[in-house]
């Protein structure tokens, strides 16, 4: 069955790939009208060549030059005379200002880089951006940093493969050990990108191995000719490096951060990566964690190390990203004292006020790794004196990886709103405003870019997201069916869209994680269930599921005393049995399976109830699709029916596990005398 | 630190190789005396150029005619006149008399293959061979096929490696898709196996992956130059194909057995095998079983594939080992009355009477795989009209993979003295003698073969087992020291190495494997301890532990009925929750945990106490080894003694992770207050 053409752009790759977000027939109402682009430089080149690609499908016209006619659009610097008058300044680096008055749609921007997001705005609102009169509105990205990190190796890995945690094939930047060469496929990517307003990439996985190293040096060009594919569409590369490069690349004896020799080997190593791109953002770091070198080797703090990078970086405008997640890997589960979820603010909470305003302190957005159900970390209210990024995954390393329907946004919304401080204090993404908004990316080189073809929601909403922290995500959802199925009948597919995708990551939690426990995964691979899979292992990842109860217990009154490393109110409320929320309750307590919760049910039969429930949705979500037939391309609900039928059997497995050991552990029957194997 | 080249034979290998159980000592007795070898041919010539590279080293001689002279030591054909008298057709082909007579040692026998043993038997004697007068006794092995599987790939498998299942590096016959070209360590080796009894080789994975599948013809050049090494220590080369070779290979439509296409393929392929190898031994199948292809796709019996097999091979007097091991690996956990260990005995006991003569069912010693207790497989007694023989599993895949000591001849002399039908019936060696006994080699690339040394000592027994079921496991291991130290001081290492070994499956037994419940290992490379880790599996390999109980119901009263699959009177004594061995009571039987054991112990305080004590038992085995720092090769000294920290660490673990899972669950506190994590 070969795929309905009109939803792949036609680029020079060896093979089609999906639209994704940006089909051609996104862009007719752009594309049957007439444009003024009045702006010089690269990013201005991109609009007009986006514009001018629509009117030839559409029939439109795009100049560049005020006079000689009439305008529908017109997309103009503020220092250009222009419709509304936005003063110069007004919108930011990136922002834009967008009105429509006496039927002409006006964007203006301060830079060429607002009239490309305003333009995909403009895409956006479709029809709706040329209708009714539309006052001055402003729009400003909540955070000069949204950023996609690639965990993709040059060198597949004999365990992680091409892509660490990787779940749409190989990587789009490299394959066998080089460049993928196929850099139209990287240039569709940023296209894509751009229109949902993400602004810089890393293109290598945080654990660098030895090939990976390398592309700090001798095989930078690899990566300046990624920079040049990005660039048209304002994104800056970022580069993932080595903390003992100096010793591995340099041939120096040390890597200790305070050195002279390697201060000067980055110092120069960086100019020399400025020199071959110099839009170049910066460097990520993974150190001293799962393994990676690091600054504990010399008898130095993280501080050092990030601000002996963020001094090389600094006088050229570059940043470094130093990864928070540092733990004890090699932890003894017979000691129930250490805590995992207290590891990042141990390690950085000490150093607020010691890093450089260059570095870029990046903190994951729980305490522990990417759950389907988290508290925020508490390092994000720790450290007011130090720029903090707070990182997400849109990869579904551990929420059904690209295999099970798992709308995010729902998850990252709460995390963004979250107020650390109560509710009149500052949220996760007024703090992360100072440093960015960060994800891995979920993106390959499958024909639909992201395995399962749903899950490109996740990749537009974080873009999206990072650009306005508040949007409502189903209504980022609306939007990205809106445009992804523009050619198609949006409006057939919202309802049943909406129903499969708006609570999918509340129903992947009920099939999977209860009450806040996490980590009853295989071990490895991370998927399907395996309730002890992880509680006797050195990862500190434990439910301490006995006879008795389940849960582990954070208070500081009996347990971790993690509870305390949050401000109040959250110190007191997640310390408190009673008034800690549900859904968090076994990540802070310990307690009886006959523990009522704010519901009225017990913990077993929560357990009981929400995976008989989570299953059962899947089989829905499944039901839902199956009636789609006919109203998508035939490819892609094939892929999606394929991935479902997939969910629907992992559900079953979820259910049946987790249930029959919580009954073989509790010898509690289900009050609603159902089936546990 | 440098070996003791003393324990090293010369041998033209990139790198030195230990002697194993062969080192120069041991032919002190035979190199300093005067030998006369009465006999022609290829293994003659063996028989002499063993004496007389001892000689050359020890001052003795070796003369091949009589006359002139006296003799300490005469090996002769039967045919030959001989100073005993022996009759031609006593000794059989493989057996040889022994005598000491008027100061004269002498072995006869009626095939030079018989000498090659007689001598090895002389060299394990030492100077006792030469010593009081000595009537003849005869020595003649228990079953004419005494087999070493090897699990190595051509190929290395992406999961599996080179050697499936191997810990002891690669493989000796194989690398990186082609043969290791270094035959002086596969000449070695076989030197080794003769020296112990063993008369075949296997030399590729059962599991045969696609350029395996080439061995059997394009590239059967290199198993024949395997052949040819061999040869003159009296081993045959067995090869492991691949049903579905006439289709791979051969370009047919079909593998079905009873297609003229197919039997007349294999016809003349087994044909152009003997053209290159004449004394080819025959094929090994695994067929239906874990992926592998079999005759069930054709709607054929096991017995039909089998039997194609061995009519290709019947010409040339070749045998096909068939293997019994056929299951379900996609079994559905939630199903309690399906059950994997009645597997083989339902596919193939109905079969009984079908097979050719040549057609050998190889059938492994318990009903499940190689764990370290299972009860013997009813498949022993439940066909008396098929030529059966029993796979015993070397290489330590569910015994501590090389890096824990555990002697295992102590439950292999268990299997084989074990009587089917009572006691007053046969033995399984008496079974297997007609079949053969064979065991998946613990063999490598290793500079001590084995990875850990003292698991040589499992290669070695394995080869005298079965050679000679009955003989005791502890003084096989007393022979092994006295050959493997003889440079050294056997008699200062007697009794420690007895006191670490004789008992050390026992030892391994208490802190794994509680009253016959096996599998509770990591998944996938089932090294150390994962509860849980099979439970809710398709593998077919439960517990079934709840807050209750523990164990399998495999009843005919309540369970799956597999005691039904044994005669009396072992249906009666597995059914009987009073009569079953305490030692297979889980395997049988569903218990609660405070069920009373035969010793008074209830089951959860025996899980308990065995469990610490197993790990104190591997802690004072590494006790012993320290004190015989001094007294062994230092290099051996220190691999032993790193492999022993290990296995104390792991020891640990076991015991904490089984205890804690086991107290979580059932709540019982230990009787006697020791810590339980």
């Amino acid at each position: 069955m070969l795929p309905d053409r009109r939803n792949f752009v036609t680029i020079p790759a060896p093979t089609d790939v999906h639209a994704a977000w940006l089909p051609e027939e996104a862009f007719r109402p752009v594309g049957t009208r007439r444009t003024l682009v009045l702006a010089d430089g690269l990013l201005a080149e991109t609009v007009r060549a986006e514009v001018a690609a629509a009117c030839a499908r559409y029939g439109g016209s795009v100049r560049q030059q005020a006079g000689g006619g009439e305008f529908d659009l017109v997309l103009a610097l503020s220092t250009a005379e222009q419709p509304v008058e936005v003063a110069p300044g007004e919108c930011g680096a990136e922002g834009f200002a967008l009105a429509h008055r006496d039927g002409v749609t006006v964007v203006v921007a301060d830079e060429p880089a607002g009239l490309l997001y305003g333009l995909f705005h403009v895409v956006r609102l479709g029809e709706s951006a040329f209708g009714a009169e539309r006052p001055v509105e402003w729009h400003r990205p909540a955070t000069p940093r949204r950023m996609l990190g690639h965990w993709d190796n040059v060198d597949p890995h004999p365990v992680m493969g091409q892509v660490e945690r990787g779940y749409a094939g190989g990587s789009i930047f490299w394959r066998d050990g080089g460049p993928r060469g196929d850099l139209a496929r990287v240039r569709a990517y940023a296209r894509l990108l751009a229109a949902c307003g993400v602004n810089a990439v890393g293109v290598n996985n945080v654990n660098v191995h030895a090939t990976e190293a390398h592309l700090l040096t001798d095989r930078l060009g690899d990566v300046a000719a990624i920079a040049d594919v990005l660039r048209p569409y304002g994104i800056a590369v970022h580069l993932s490096v080595n903390f003992a490069a100096p010793i591995a690349l340099g041939g120096l004896p040390t890597a200790d951060p305070l050195d002279a020799d390697v201060r000067t080997w980055w110092a120069r190593t960086t100019e020399q990566v400025y020199a071959a791109i110099p839009d170049f953002g910066g460097y990520v770091v993974k150190a001293d964690s799962e393994g990676q070198p690091g600054p504990f080797a010399y008898g130095r703090t993280h501080a050092d190390g990030a601000n002996m990078l963020a001094d090389a970086l600094a006088p050229h405008g570059g940043v470094v990203c130093w990864r928070a997640f540092v733990y004890n890997h090699r932890q003894d589960w017979r000691d129930r004292s250490t805590d995992r979820a207290r590891a990042a603010y141990d390690h950085f909470a000490p150093l607020d006020g010691r890093f450089r305003d260059n570095a870029i302190l990046q903190v994951k957005h729980g305490p522990m790794d990417f759950q389907t159900r988290e508290p925020v970390s508490p390092m994000i209210a720790a450290m007011p004196s130090t720029a903090l990024a707070v990182e997400l995954q849109v990869t579904q390393e551990y929420t059904g990886q690209q295999r099970h329907v798992c709308y995010l946004p729902a998850m990252w919304s709460e995390v963004l709103g979250f107020r650390p401080w109560g509710r009149d204090g500052r949220s996760v993404a007024d703090v992360a405003a100072g440093g960015g908004l960060v994800a891995v990316s979920n993106a390959g080189d499958d024909p639909y870019w992201t395995g399962h073809p749903l899950a490109q929601a996740n990749l537009y909403a974080f873009g999206r997201l990072a650009w306005a922290p508040r949007l409502d995500p189903a209504a980022v959802l609306d939007e990205w069916i809106g445009l992804t199925f523009a050619a198609g009948d949006p409006e057939r597919l919202r309802g049943p869209l909406h129903a499969m995708m708006d609570g999918s990551w509340r129903t992947y939690e009920r099939y999977t994680a209860p009450l806040g426990v996490g980590f009853m995964v295989r071990p490895g691979h991370h998927y399907g269930p395996d309730v002890d899979g992880y509680e006797y292992t050195p990862w500190g990842t434990y439910h301490f599921a006995d006879r008795d109860g389940v849960g582990v217990d954070r208070t500081r009154a009996s347990g971790t005393g993690f509870t305390g490393q949050y401000p109040e109110p959250w110190s007191e409320v997640y310390e408190s049995l009673e008034e800690c929320p549900d859904e968090l309750l076994l990540f802070f307590h310990h307690v009886p399976y006959g523990h009522v919760l704010h519901d009225g049910s017990t913990v077993i039969q929560h357990i009981y109830d929400t995976h008989f429930q989570g299953a059962e949705e899947a089989e829905q979500t499944r039901l839902l699709w199956e009636k789609l037939a006919g109203a998508v391309d035939p490819a892609l609900h094939a892929r999606v029916r394929e991935r479902l039928d997939e969910q629907v059997r992992c559900a079953g497995e979820w259910r049946d596990q987790v249930n029959a050991y919580f009954f073989r552990k509790s010898g509690v029957p289900d009050a609603r005398g159902r089936r546990i194997p």
